[in-house]
């Protein structure tokens, strides 16, 4: 058995990442003690029944005093509150590091309160389902995954090589980019996907020629695997989309536009663009499955599977 | 064993959903004799090596022959002409159905072409994968899902019974609409979602913000999930845009504008209005998934599933 990266890890949420990394954390002895904390009441019972904590703390404050590395897993809109809570109780030269979807509005708020004697690595592990809460987690969520690091003007190389090993740790490879930079790419691989995820099925909601029953007796010829993507978490949605406004904004527009265009090549028969557009879209699937990040396995057919 | 609803059944077209059929049928005893034929030299030989038809034909001519019921499961643009080529080879009371994504635009087509000796069933069974070719195919694909079918006026009450009692036998549920109504619950559930998974995939490769590189590594955040449907039949696809126009277009305006006010949403900070679309929008998949059309195991975190 090798030394544990960390004395004491505390997780300050308890939802599907942070119970998560409790969990890969206590699976893999990357800490001495994993110390957790939730604003929920239910959720703190929750954990403590599950036992992925070796403690689940009654205080932000008291999951925090006397740990090494603190990892914030709330909503991108709580995270500079969560840091406010504990930040006079950090010991001195302790880590503190976020998984949020969203990095510069994020660090911004986060260093209006850190304390001079912590520092800061934002961080944000390309993995989740579409579930929530502590039952939701598992220790190998991040097996496979990237994880991005953005770090701040508070962020120590030594923080950030511990926040490296973490992640390393919990199976992922680590990327570093810049906050801003971060938050594009997450608008296009994440949010924008999600936003209009959301709106097919708002749309299909309240068309008036066609009936829920409908809707959902007939969704398996693709609107189902919007549906997934639009039961995420809705608090922690709102959040993302209310703090990376700018990149959403700027991405949507090109995604408003190119939609534009494939509207006006359906209404006049312009059947070679079409089918230039849908054969183009190929490669880049292919380009996922052979970087191992998603299986080339049939999924339409679900549940059934496909074996013969 | 009972006796085979069909003497001969033809496919011609053998594809995923053709050759699915072909499969389906031969494995449930629902015809004592199934012909293939594909256009494609290569389709023929390859599904000649599978072997899941008694006899691959050379010539549609020479698979429709002596075919109680005929299935075109062919892309949409091409299934009149399919149609046009077996039209003087039917025999006296045969049967032709499809399996077409698009209905009132195809049945058309197809009744300027359909000899005065024979009947039309358009049918449409609401299952597939992102897969295509005669390798994609398997006998359950069918199994717990929906066909809709949508007579006009050449289809006999006994031919509509017949097409009812294949599906049936394929292990589908069977629903009766009228063409031009499941066009537009089409466009919805199916047509609507390819498009904007298309669309999102395009937006995508054509950022200069964003590298190819960098959409692939980190298409795990729901991005992924799009490129899978993004991988369908590019022909396939197209002549469903070209055939469904009217529809798509009608609920493309109505995606549009509720993006808009979305958009909107996001520019003045509205997240009141954002949670309670995003949360507005679980009821849906609840409900998808009450009625046995998904499965409610995690998906984003694939392929390392989440047993623990």
């Amino acid at each position: 058995m090798t030394e544990p990266l960390f004395d004491t890890i505390a997780v300050i949420g308890l939802g599907l990442i942070g119970s998560s990394v409790a969990r890969g954390v206590k699976s893999r002895g990357l800490a001495r003690r994993l110390v957790g904390y939730d604003v929920s009441e239910e959720v703190r019972a929750r954990s403590s029944e599950l036992g992925f904590c070796d403690d689940v703390a009654a205080t932000p404050e008291a999951a925090a005093a006397g740990a090494d590395l603190i990892v914030v897993a709330v909503p991108v809109g709580a995270t500079a509150k969560a840091v406010e809570a504990i930040a006079t109780h950090l010991k001195e030269g302790a880590i503190v590091t976020e998984v949020g979807s969203v990095k510069a509005a994020v660090i911004r708020q986060v260093l209006a309160v850190l304390p001079a004697h912590a520092s800061f690595v934002p961080g944000h592990p390309i993995a989740g389902t579409e579930h929530s809460g502590p039952d939701a987690g598992f220790a190998e969520l991040f097996d496979g995954r990237w994880c991005i690091l953005t770090p701040c003007e508070r962020s120590t190389d030594e923080a950030v090589a511990k926040v490296t090993a973490l992640w390393r740790g919990l199976g992922s490879a680590v990327e570093i980019m810049t906050p801003e930079h971060h938050d594009i790419v997450l608008a296009i691989t994440s949010h924008i996907p999600h936003l209009i995820a959301y709106n097919i099925v708002g749309t299909a909601s309240d068309l008036e020629q066609v009936t829920s029953s409908e809707v959902i007796k007939f969704s398996a010829g693709g609107f189902r695997d919007f549906t997934r993507i639009a039961s995420s978490d809705p608090v922690m949605w709102r959040d993302v989309f209310l703090n990376n406004k700018q990149a959403v904004l700027e991405v949507l527009g090109r995604f408003t536009e190119d939609l534009a265009a494939l509207q006006r090549m359906i209404r006049w028969d312009d059947g070679e663009a079409l089918l230039e557009l849908f054969t183009r879209t190929r490669a880049i699937r292919r380009g996922i499955i052979e970087a191992g990040q998603d299986t080339p396995e049939a999924d339409f057919g679900r549940p059934h599977g496909h074996e013969e």
